[in-house]
């Protein structure tokens, strides 16, 4: 079992936030996203696309952000539990809960922060008759740990930046990489068009298109798949195969927070702003895109708004009997559980003679 | 009378960022501050140190922050109207205001936004029998323009970071600085002091200690100070100079705004944090520090979630009849009052054969 003062569904910008948030009044974090890497949107839907309206950055990377984000937080040292769902929620009977994952994994906490933004991004599908027999045994939606497909025969499907950046990063990798798309024309960035396009031309990316893969074959583990051809006189190509990778788009999923009891409205989790972000379940915050209020932004900037409210209401969850007095970082300084400590340099007072 | 969509009072990272939100809108701001400079108490009170919890930023100088405020809302052309407090408010027939300064500037606009932080930064004087006779005929609180004291004789004085940093700046402009101080110790950044001493040794620095500026003489314009010495011994000194500027620190005043109509709970103004941030004057909105609800934090990451829901409503207010979709920065880009554009690249749907 995972313990940990606030636990921190969702690990997007405004779950990032609150680890900073938290630590400065020292409390722990410990968050689960069910992506296989924390910032969310940024992250997974835009991470080489500029924002302009974060304070302070005339424009910055959506991909940097999270990066800064993860950097500012780090003293804090947050646990992670990712590439799982968070599936249930249980109040314990001293108040605290416990949220177990998809797959199993529990933790406990006092606090529960709901930062999970549109929902857990969830793969879309093919529709392929024996799929979910073969998933995880040759099958799968995201690439966690490129390794995996070393020397391995690998069958990419899809027409966005996805598919184009993993076939291109895997060329390198896999001992062989087919890239199966639905039409001739991909939507992406230039430089990853050009780049597949002569990575094809080099023979080191094998481009199927006007084609989808329709079949999957194999005993336990899938063995190969087969390609139909929308240009009628070609011939199924029949392709020995490790792995299949449909890579078309994650979509979010409010999913099973929709069954924790929490009101809901406009497919968001309604919560008290006028005070504390707090949802109906006294001890459960939600905040970030995930939540809704009249008025309420979907920006990065109200996300991290909302957690610094939020955040002092949960010590007061937690330390019910400490009254925490603010500071400024700039007078009290960033104290790390990493031991570090960041500050200010002093004023000195000496005489100028 | 200068006319604007949206009259901003307080040009702090509060005011700034709305200026920002508002260009969004397609609205366009002026701002009002007492001080010579946008920035608020970033600018006044701590341009050099360290801030740890601007979101992004694992850490800025203060007036470092203001700097990129400065430049992200550059494109949107705000006016400005510094050094000049906001002293009246009336409210138009037409439900519009008018905000008239202490010295007669008078704006125009359907929305006023209170971003007044802890109030207009005014000077802790001297007590000094004839004080007010000389001011602005010599004797100032504030250095707008440090040109004015080319060659002048000037007296500072002050025992922290303005009086070091002033007699170290003047040292090279006027004719002569001498800087007045109570005790022998100064208050300030470690190379300050330092870099004080080294012109002290060099007499381009007169250095009078446990000593004050007790009397002011002059026909019209100042000519001359009385400095006493707390050695009983020492006998006065005669001076004669142009300038003396007294710079014991600004105290932030709600002053004027105290007057207007408006709700004040702790020397701050209430506001519908549940909604707008709007004041119990329609039109009228207060953000930032200035502003107090349930759980209020004096932070600047509050003050930019708060400008940009209060930019929404203002946009109703300014704009009945329309209604505006908002639109993600990275999706719609940012067109700027001056004919500037940004925009994220675009993705392009291409054959890769
Ligand atoms: C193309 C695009 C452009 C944008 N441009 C801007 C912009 O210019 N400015 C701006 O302010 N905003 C912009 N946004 C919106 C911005 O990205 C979001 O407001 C922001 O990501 C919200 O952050 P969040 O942390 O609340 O949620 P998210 O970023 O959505 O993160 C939520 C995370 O929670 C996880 N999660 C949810 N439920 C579960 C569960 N049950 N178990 C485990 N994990 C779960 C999800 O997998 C996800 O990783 C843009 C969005 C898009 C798509
Ligand atoms: C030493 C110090 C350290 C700090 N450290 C941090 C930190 O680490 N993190 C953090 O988030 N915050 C910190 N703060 C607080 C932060 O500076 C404030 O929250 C922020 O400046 C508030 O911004 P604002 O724009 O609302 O108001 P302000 O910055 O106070 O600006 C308000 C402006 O309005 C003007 N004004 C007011 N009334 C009038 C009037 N009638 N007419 C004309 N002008 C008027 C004032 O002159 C002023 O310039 C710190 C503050 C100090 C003093």
């Amino acid at each position: 079992m995972i313990k940990t003062d606030i636990l921190i569904i969702g690990a997007g910008p405004t779950g990032l936030f609150t680890v900073f948030e938290a630590g400065l009044l020292k409390l722990k974090c410990h968050l689960i996203d069910a992506l296989p890497q924390p910032g969310g949107q940024c992250s997974e839907i835009y991470p080489k696309k500029p924002i302009y309206d974060i304070p302070a950055y005339p424009e910055i990377l959506a991909g940097d952000l999270v990066d800064r984000l993860l950097e500012q937080i780090k003293p804090f040292e947050a646990g992670y539990t990712l590439g799982e769902r968070a599936e249930t929620l249980k109040k314990q009977d001293d108040g605290s809960f416990i949220v177990t994952t998809n797959k199993g994994t529990e933790h406990h906490a006092k606090v529960v922060v709901i930062a999970g933004g549109l929902g857990s991004f969830e793969p879309r599908k093919p529709q392929l008759e024996n799929l979910s027999k073969f998933e995880d045994k040759g099958v799968s939606y995201i690439i966690k740990d490129p390794e995996v497909y070393r020397n391995k025969k690998v069958v990419l499907a899809g027409g966005g930046d996805s598919a184009l950046d993993w076939a291109i990063f895997l060329a390198d990798v896999a001992a062989e990489v087919s890239l199966v798309h639905r039409r001739n024309e991909f939507r992406g960035a230039l430089d990853s068009v050009e780049k597949a396009r002569e990575l094809a031309q080099l023979g080191k990316i094998k481009l199927y298109t006007k084609a989808e893969v329709k079949e999957l074959h194999g005993q336990n583990e899938l063995q190969a798949v087969v390609i139909e051809h929308s240009e009628e006189e070609k011939q199924p190509t029949y392709l020995e195969v490790d792995n299949f990778i449909p890579l078309f788009g994650l979509s979010p999923k409010l999913g099973p927070l929709g069954n924790w009891g929490l009101e809901i409205e406009k497919n968001a989790i309604k919560v008290n702003n006028a005070k504390d972000y707090q949802t109906n379940i006294p001890g459960v915050f939600a905040i970030g895109d995930v939540n809704t209020y009249e008025g309420k932004l979907k920006l990065i900037l109200s996300g991290f708004h909302e957690a610094a409210v939020m955040c002092q209401y949960a010590y007061q969850i937690i330390n019910p009997d400490k009254r925490f007095v603010m500071k400024y970082t700039t007078v009290g300084g960033v104290e790390g559980f990493d031991g570090s400590k960041k500050e200010a340099k002093k004023e000195v007072v000496q005489s100028i003679i």
